[in-house]
């Protein structure tokens, strides 16, 4: 088969890679419909995260099953299925609780290289679940966006406790983000202000459910917030990006005893612990437990109530997966969904 | 009136000082019946924190209401109350919340210093509770320890999510933390390890409702937390010391998705953003906004359920303040009551 393999940053190349076998009882392995491109794939390409070695990207996926392991029982061969970049038993006590994401079996996905023509899923049982039927060619985007970045934005405004009632900001305008604000406004969320410069995901952030656009970052960005919160701050804050700068704006945007979700995965955040001690405010995020929230996210999009497929501006063969990356690292596409 | 005054570090003296005066018509002044030093007066008896002038000392009290503010409306002379370190007007929408520790007006009632005969509190209707009658001599410890440190651990405990079936790890053995333990007695936890090494401190903990005891600290400590815990981490944890390795500690001794509730105050902590992302660890704590569970704590003290006033193992009059602060800095005893 072919696949996008990193070799350097900078440096994706589409090529022959050998066939994924079953290599455990429990595995299956998918024939990919769609994959895509993360903003967490840029950190490689961009050489912030080193590459040591041709490393086969992706970790995003939907596809349909074409073999399965002697042990998995409830995956069918033929099956259209979605995954998270966490490989999950969903049964032990760490999952019972929701975290798949850091499920004692756990197993990164995303080893495989989902920007591929077939990937291995470990724990089959545990990881996939299975559309009612077939989907139509025009929900594949939205099923493929729940592989992770509308389930990390949708875990962010859980962690963040956004709901009824409340004023939700949101850091970052990535399709995280951006999904994020879908995921408040299913919430229930009253108010959703999206941070963001760029106008044309300030556009999607409002379609999304966002009622105030903010465009000052750092400290202005906070006192922005304050001003639309009676001086008090948001009370839920999702920080979708990952940096000190984001990290501290999604702090002192949050009210006393408010919630921040962060999910932009950290690089470089050293957190001071007493502005964060006197902050008052509660911080959980982390890797998506994607897992817990696919059958209500396949569901809304089955149902055609949510389109966060929308996110994909840039559609491309999968042998382009070279120019999809371009295209976000220079910011001239959200997420660019490829096709094998 | 005279108080007790830290002039340098390791110098308190108890000394003449100007009688508190009504300087807001919100005010109470009241006559201490007890108060006591504070684990965290101790930084600065220490040094840690910098003493740049003399400062009159401590911020936990009880005593009976001596002359009110013409916008007083509920505190009455003559009836015996508590308050916390913080002064709150419990109406603006963060107390509402139940964070009155951040209060838009809160201000420090401790400048005023309690070590003394008589206090002024800010914000009295507010702030104070007061029993439902002048309590018998043997409750005052008891009522006292609601000022602050059971307030504290119990913040803890609930900021920990404590409660029926969590296994609850407790790191720290001053008096906040052993109080955190009854705490989550109180909260219904299964299993509560309190962590420490010191005898006399042990067997407090066992009497508050400690299940087990871990005298490990750091990584040993953390190790066998996950050996009580089928290797998984508690599902709660409080912290109750404030420093780098114990906020670690706390930290890596949670499950993921378990909760840590942090509550010594923070010195020179800096959390690691990446290892705290993947901890899938929920973060909550900072100044206990104790006005929040007086009502309920004075209650169990007033019905005798509960003893925390236990961790005063020393009593001098408060003219002996200098001794008080001498033998909890030497660690002779747990926490020390001063009467005037």
């Amino acid at each position: 088969m072919r696949g996008a393999v990193l070799h350097a940053p900078g440096d994706v190349r589409f090529e022959e890679r050998d066939d994924p076998k079953i290599l455990q009882p429990t595995d299956a392995i998918i024939r990919i419909s769609a994959t895509c491109v993360c903003g967490s794939d840029l950190w490689d390409y961009r050489g912030i995260n080193p590459v040591n070695q041709a490393t086969p990207m992706g970790h995003e996926y939907v596809g349909v099953v074409e073999e399965i392991g002697d042990d998995v029982t409830t995956i069918k061969p033929g099956q259209f299925v979605i995954g998270s970049f966490f490989a999950s038993d969903n049964t032990c006590p760490i999952c019972q609780a929701g975290y798949q994401s850091r499920c004692v079996h756990s197993e990164y996905v995303g080893a495989g290289g989902a920007q591929a023509e077939l990937l291995r899923v470990p724990l089959a049982d545990g990881t996939l679940v299975a559309t009612p039927d077939t989907p139509s060619v025009d929900l594949i985007p939205s099923l493929l966006a729940a592989s992770d970045v509308l389930g990390t934005g949708w875990y962010g405004a859980v962690a963040a406790e956004a709901g009824p009632g409340k004023t939700v900001a949101v850091v970052g305008d990535g399709a995280v983000g951006l999904l994020a604000v879908l995921a408040a406004k299913q919430l229930g969320a009253e108010q959703i202000i999206a941070m963001s410069r760029h106008e044309p995901r300030q556009k999607l952030a409002r379609e999304f459910g966002a009622t105030d656009i903010v465009t000052e970052r750092g400290d202005e960005g906070v006192a922005r917030i304050k001003d639309l919160t009676d001086g008090l701050g948001a009370h839920s804050v999702i920080e979708a990006v990952g940096t000190q700068e984001s990290m501290m704006q999604a702090i002192r945007s949050t009210r006393p005893g408010g919630h921040v979700g962060y999910v932009g995965v950290s690089h470089g955040v050293q957190l001071p612990g007493e502005e964060l001690f006197f902050s008052a405010t509660h911080l959980h995020g982390g890797p998506a437990p994607v897992r817990r929230f696919l059958p209500e996210m396949i569901d809304l999009i089955w149902q055609r109530r949510i389109d966060p497929g929308k996110v994909f501006d840039l559609t491309l063969p999968l042998d382009q997966a070279a120019e999809g990356y371009a295209a976000m690292d220079e910011r001239r596409a959200i997420k660019t969904l490829l096709q094998p």
